[in-house]
C-alpha cells in the first residue's frame, strides 16, 4: 500500500513499527505534512512553530532539534531521487511504553518519516471543488485546538462520508454548528473584498497555508482577513469560497451543496502569491 | 518495554507494526481490554458487544468473527504459558492505506493482540484510591461518546498530571464541568443507598464492569442505579464512592481532593459479587 513511498524510523530505512507504541495504543503524538520540491521542505519553519506548539502541550521531551535533523537527512535522499514533487509525513510519537494511559517519565519519542512522491505538479492549480457537508462534527476541545495531533477519527469519518457521496471535499462543523473547515484545509469566504476565516479556539487545525494568507499573503494583496465564528448561512452568502492546505497550496471552491460559486478571483491572486514562493 | 508482554498480528506472533498503518496515522481504530484468568477471557461478550457497536460506528468491515477466533487462538496459547491472571488488549486498525484521511474502499482491517501478565492476583480488592481533579477535560463528541477508539489523548494527558501530582487517579470533567469518570474507569457515587453514575451522551467510554454494575450486581443487591448530570459538588457530598475497569473490577475512593471517606460498604458487597464471576 505504500507504493513508491520511503519510510525512515529515526532515520533509518524502515518498513514497521517496533510494539508497542504509544502512538497506535492511544494517538499519542504528532505530525506533519511537508511539500518538498526537489528534495526541499517548503515553509518548513511554520511547521517547525506548530509541531513546537504541539510537543509542549502534550508534555514531550523537547525533540524538537532531532526532528529538524532527521527532516534534513531525509530531503537529502529525496533530493538524490529526484523527484520534483513530494509529500513528505513527519510523525512523531512518545514511543513505546508500560500499559495504561500514563506516558512513562523517561519516554523516548520516535520519529517516523514517509515521503511519497506526487504525480501532478504542485504548482499548477487545482481544479474548483465541489463541497459536501458532513455529518460527523469537530469534538469540542479548547485544550488542544489546532494542534496536528494524531487523534484525527473525525477527519477519517467526514471524508468517508464525503467520498461516499462523490464530492471533492467535506465542510466540517463544531458541535454548535459553526463552520470550521474542510477535511484537510482550512476555509476562507471572501465576503465585499474582506477574508474571513473560522476562529479555531475549541477545534480544528492552524494550517500553515492559513497563516500565510493571513499574515503574508492577503496584507501583500491590501486584503484585510478577519477571523469569526460563521454560520453556514454566511458561507453560503459570501461571495468567493476557497480553501487551503499544505499540498495543494489554495484551492477554489465551485459549489457547496446546492450554492454555486463561479468567481475565483481572490482565490487566483493569493495562489500567484504562493506559487512565487514555490520557485 | 514490552517485557513479557506477547503480541500477535493477526494471529502471527510479531513485534513490530508493518507501516503504514491508520491506527498509528489518525487513531483510526479501536481497542479492548480484557482480563484472563488461566487463560480464559471474562466478559468477553461484553467486550466485543462494545467493539461491534465501535465497528459499526467507523463503517468498518465487519470483522468480529475474526477477531473472535484469534483472541480464541491467543487464549490457548496462554494458557499454555500458565499465567494465572494477564491484560489483554485487542487493538482493530483499519490497516493500510495510501496517504489522506479517507479510508480505502476495500480496507483490511488488522488485529493486534497484546497480552501481559499481571504481577497481582486480580481477584483480590485494591486499596482505596486517592484522587484528584484533571485540568484536561473530555472533549464533547456525541457521535463517538462511549466507544473506546484509538483517539484518547485527553486520558493520556489526565493521567499525566495525575502522576505528576502522586494521586492514583484523577476526575475528569467533561467540557461543560460535570463529572464522567476517572481516566481508566466509570465512576459511582453512592447516596441514600442509591448508586448514581455519569450519564456518557457527549463524552466518556462505556466500560464493561459498569454495565455489569448497573444491570446485574446492583440489581442483585436490590440497589437502585440511576444514570445522571454529576456536578463536582454532588461528588464531593456522596456517602461513598468507587471506579469500575476491567483489570482491577471496582475500587473504593478514599478520597478526592480534600474529602475522605471512610464508608466502602456498597463498594465491598459488589465486590464480592465480581469476584464470584471471577471463579
Amino acid at each position: 500500500m505504500s507504493g513508491d513511498s520511503i519510510i525512515w524510523l529515526d532515520g533509518v530505512e524502515v518498513s514497521s513499527l517496533p510494539l508497542p507504541d504509544r502512538g497506535l495504543d492511544f494517538g499519542d503524538g504528532l505530525f506533519e505534512t511537508l511539500l518538498l520540491r526537489g528534495g526541499k521542505p517548503l515553509f518548513s519553519q511554520l511547521h517547525f512553530a506548530r509541531l513546537q506548539r504541539g510537543l509542549h502541550a502534550l508534555s514531550f521531551p523537547n525533540c524538537l532539534a532531532g526532528v529538524e535533523q532527521l527532516l534534513e537527512r531525509a530531503s537529502a535522499s529525496i533530493a538524490v531521487r529526484q523527484w520534483e514533487w513530494c509529500a513528505l509525513r513527519i510523525t512523531v510519537t512518545r514511543g513505546a511504553g508500560p500499559r495504561g494511559y500514563a506516558p512513562p517519565t523517561d519516554a523516548v519519542p520516535r520519529v517516523i518519516i514517509m515521503a511519497t512522491p506526487l504525480g501532478s505538479a504542485a504548482n499548477e492549480p487545482a481544479d474548483a471543488a465541489a463541497l459536501g457537508l458532513a455529518a460527523i462534527r469537530w469534538p469540542s476541545q479548547p485544550a488542544l485546538a489546532g494542534l496536528k495531533h494524531l487523534n484525527r477519527l473525525e477527519q477519517v469519518l467526514a471524508a468517508q462520508e464525503c467520498r461516499s457521496c462523490g464530492f471533492d471535499e467535506a465542510v466540517m462543523l463544531d458541535q454548535t454548528g459553526s463552520v470550521v473547515s474542510v477535511t484537510a484545509g482550512n476555509l476562507f469566504l471572501v465576503t465585499a473584498g474582506t477574508l474571513l476565516t473560522p476562529r479555531l479556539e475549541v477545534c480544528g487545525i492552524s494550517g500553515t497555508r492559513r497563516e500565510l494568507i493571513m499574515h503574508r499573503w492577503a496584507p501583500a494583496l491590501g486584503l484585510d482577513v478577519r477571523e469569526g465564528t460563521i454560520g453556514i448561512d454566511q458561507l453560503t452568502a459570501a461571495d468567493e469560497v476557497f480553501y487551503s492546505n499544505s499540498l495543494v497550496g489554495l484551492r477554489p471552491v465551485a459549489s457547496f451543496l446546492e450554492r454555486h460559486w463561479r468567481c475565483h478571483d481572490v482565490c487566483a491572486a493569493l495562489y500567484l502569491k504562493y506559487r512565487d514562493e514555490l520557485a
